[in-house]
Formats: structure tokens, C-alpha cells, sequence
């Protein structure tokens, strides 16, 4: 189950979301798609036997800043028009990750032979939205500074439950400067498709993160004395409040693969 | 100089702007203009010499957050008809401080005798309208909980200088739960002709404050171990900028006494 070489085509010709799904669709490109198509939309994906679909959306609609749902499909349907025309789930990420009962079975560049006609697909707003926004906002975005992953942590906040799902609310963080951070704020209100506002700031002990030096996932990365760390809401809470079910079967996409869609982030934006 | 014991008409009464400033014109009213007209517009005052207009209005134009201007009356024109038919600046403050050569001369409970045909007068938008918003939004005010004045700090952020017209950002104070500081982040973004957004969140001494605990104007609140201080740019940032001026002559309101007009709040939401 080690990872794939990976195969990028030339990412400067992948200048729209269609035109990135094609290429990953024919193994063209089978890496990150961070970088592809900027200004689209990009999604977390998770995709549920039809069973356990109704719990899930309530799971979401009570959950928008952790789980904004930007897609559904129909059930069976590897479509989804909402996000873009010329789009089959089933080979249009890079990599994805097939669970059975909680336990990860295979990591395939396609899903064909995995699809069933009680699957949904959910496709999940992602942080890359609003970081282009405050990329264009002038504000640094530290992980990129080092070139690591956004460090994230479990919170001693509880999400909303439904059904069986449940768990703790997971964040990422960025540091900035008190005038940066109230900034982001403003900018990160537009859209609350993609996680919206942070959901905390300063003090990271009073939502139960004990060290900040030591994220759940991703990379720490260093937070200097005139800054203070900024929370947003992340999409890794419905993986891993997914996880925790322990579903029959369970389709997700491989970290930083991605669903590329025809959407543009200002469509998202409220205002 | 003491205060003269304060007459009240039944605040009740008074719940337009044109009503409050009635009220206050034939004296009826000459304590705090708090509570008076609810959802009506309250502002700043500052009477100058023609002669340093141009300048005063340049350093308002650079500093719109501490210095919001929302009126400017024409030289020697007691009116201000963008912010209320009938208003006499001469008159419709229930008490004014007149100032010589920076030094405090009176307070008397109208300005008639001291009129002149060079004075210009600069309503400057106050904290009061976004606070209401504030507390609409069900975000507790500490000072207003304490039932004292907002604390205020002269910062080591220097304003943008104009003319004879420079000096320090003077800020105020509220404490807030994280959550709450984000959400007072929206919605005082909505109002930026009454200060805005907060200019600065957490780390009082990234900003030159010392000691939290002793602010240079108003009353210390206490702050909670779960909560940061949120600073929102003062109004009396104007008024020290002035003073620090020495003008040969000038007019302020006297603290808490202040302009209330016939413009709503909701009026000056941009959004």
C-alpha cells in the first residue's frame, strides 16, 4: 500500500477544473491537486452506502462550518451536475482511499470496480477556497511559508451528533498577526461554503488543545511572539467522524487528492 | 467649573433623535445622552477655526477608523443637514467644554455666546452605534455589566499625521470569549463610519499598552482567563490629537453628552 510515483502532467496546462479532471482521468496527472485549476473549487470527498446517507446530511446541516456540503449526489449516480457537467466520481480524483469496517482495503488510482449502485457521493468544501483569499488578501499563510501541511488538532469541542455519527470537532490553525487575524476574519466570512470564519482564536487550551507544538495531523509550525494562532473549522472532522462509525464500506479521497470541480471560489463567496 | 446637578425629562419620551434634541435645546434634558433616542445615531463633537479645517479634515480622511467623520457643517453654519433637520449645534448638546489655548475655560450648556462666523463643526462617529449592535447580537459588554465607562488606552500606534494634527491611536477596551471577539469582528465590520472592525485582538503590548489593568481614560474590567481583549480605534483619539494642538480656540462635547442625531444606526450598516 505504498504510495504511487506520482505523475503530474504539466500543471500550467491544467487551468480549469474540467481540464484538470480530464487529465486525472486519464492518469495523466495522478499527484496532489494542490496548485490545479486555481481559482476552482476543490472538495473533500466522501462517499457512504445509501443507509447511512440520512444521518450523514443531518450530520452536515447541523455541522456546516466542519462539514460545508458544496455536493450530493443521487444515489448509484457517479454524478454530481451541481459541481460540474463532464464529472464521474469514480475516476476523476487522483487517489482515493477504500475502507471496509473502519479498516483501509486499498488506495486505487480509480473506483470503478469499487462502485455499487447504493453508493452517494458527498463532496465537502475545502480550506484551499478560502487560503486563495487571504493568499489574495496579503496574508501569509505559514504552512506554505515552510511548505508542510496545515498542522490540525482534536478539539475538546463536541460536533453536533446524528445518528451514529458523532465526535470531536477537528480545527486547523494558521498564525498571524492580531491585525491579520481580524483581517481573516473579515475575509473568510465570505465564505461560508468553505469553512467560513475561524471558529476560534488565541487561547487554544480552552477548546482542549494542550500543546500547540503537537497537531494531530499536519506539521507544526512555528508561531512567533507578536502572533496569535487562528482556528478555522476543517474538513477532517467528517473523515474522521466517518472513521469512527466504522461503516461496512466507505470510499474517501487520498490526503491532498482532491475533487477538482467547474466551480470558481468567488461563486461561493456571500458577498 | 462643577457640573450642575443634571436634569432628566423621562427618557421614555425621547425616542427620536429630533425629540432628544428638543428636549435638550429648551434644557429639559441636560444629563448623559445614553439610553436617549434608541437606534438613532450619536456622535463626537469637535468645533474648530476655519483655519485649521483643512487640516483637521485631511487628518480624519487619513485616520477613518479612530476619526469617522459623519458631519461637517459649513464655516459659521450652526446646522448639519446631513444628520438632522433640525438641529443648532449652539444648542442641542446637553453640556460643552470650550477650550482656549488648550486649556479648559467652561462648561457651559450651550455655546450661543461664544459662536462665531469661522467655526466649523466635525460630528465624529461614536462607539455607541456599534455597540447596540453588539449587544443585539447578544454579546455581553463588560464596562456596561460593570455599569462604568469603557476602558481606554493610549497606544504606541501613531496615527497619520496632517498638518499641526498627530499623536498616538488611542484605543478602547472590551473582553470577550474568543467566539464572541470573531463574531464582534462581523458585526462591527458593518458599521465602519462608527470606528469598524476592532484594530487589534490579544496582545495588549504588541500596541504599547503596559498594563492592561490601567487605562489612561475610563474604568479597568476585569478579564477572564477564557477571554482576550478586543480594541476597537476611540473616538477620543480626535480630541487628544486637538489638544495636543493647543487651538486658540475650539468646542467639544463634555463627556457622555453627546450629538444625537436623526440618522438610524441601521443606516450606516454597509451590508
Amino acid at each position: 500500500m505504498a504510495t504511487a510515483a506520482m505523475r503530474r502532467e504539466n500543471p500550467e496546462a491544467l487551468v480549469t477544473g474540467r481540464a484538470a479532471r480530464l487529465a486525472i482521468r486519464r492518469n495523466a496527472h495522478s499527484g496532489p491537486t494542490s496548485g490545479l485549476a486555481p481559482g476552482f473549487v476543490q472538495a473533500n470527498l466522501a462517499i457512504l452506502p445509501h443507509a447511512l446517507a440520512e444521518d450523514f446530511l443531518q450530520f452536515c446541516r447541523r455541522n456546516p462550518k466542519p462539514c460545508p456540503l458544496i455536493g450530493v449526489s443521487a444515489p448509484g449516480d457517479p454524478r454530481i451536475p451541481e459541481l460540474a457537467d463532464d464529472l464521474d466520481i469514480r475516476t476523476d480524483l487522483p487517489r482515493y482511499r477504500v475502507w471496509r469496517d473502519g479498516t483501509l482495503v486499498d488506495e486505487p488510482g480509480d473506483i470503478i470496480k469499487y462502485w455499487r449502485d447504493d453508493l452517494i457521493t458527498f463532496a465537502i468544501g475545502c480550506s484551499f477556497s478560502f487560503e486563495q483569499a487571504l493568499l489574495d488578501g496579503g496574508i501569509e499563510l505559514r504552512h506554505m511559508t515552510c511548505n508542510c501541511t496545515v498542522p490540525m488538532y482534536r478539539t475538546a469541542v463536541e460536533t453536533a451528533p446524528a445518528g451514529p455519527f458523532h465526535g470531536p470537532l477537528v480545527v486547523s490553525m494558521r498564525p498571524m498577526k492580531p491585525a491579520d487575524a481580524i483581517r481573516a476574519v473579515q475575509i473568510t466570512t465570505r465564505f461560508p461554503s468553505v469553512h467560513g470564519a475561524p471558529v476560534h482564536l488565541g487561547k487554544p487550551e480552552s477548546i482542549g488543545i494542550k500543546d500547540i507544538a503537537k497537531p494531530d495531523w499536519g506539521d507544526a509550525v512555528p508561531i512567533h511572539d507578536d502572533e496569535i494562532p487562528v482556528f478555522w473549522a476543517c474538513g477532517v472532522t467528517p473523515q474522521s467522524v466517518i472513521m469512527a462509525v466504522k461503516p461496512e464500506f466507505c470510499i474517501t479521497h487520498y490526503p491532498g487528492a482532491m475533487l477538482v470541480t467547474d466551480r470558481r471560489n468567488t461563486e461561493f463567496a456571500i458577498m
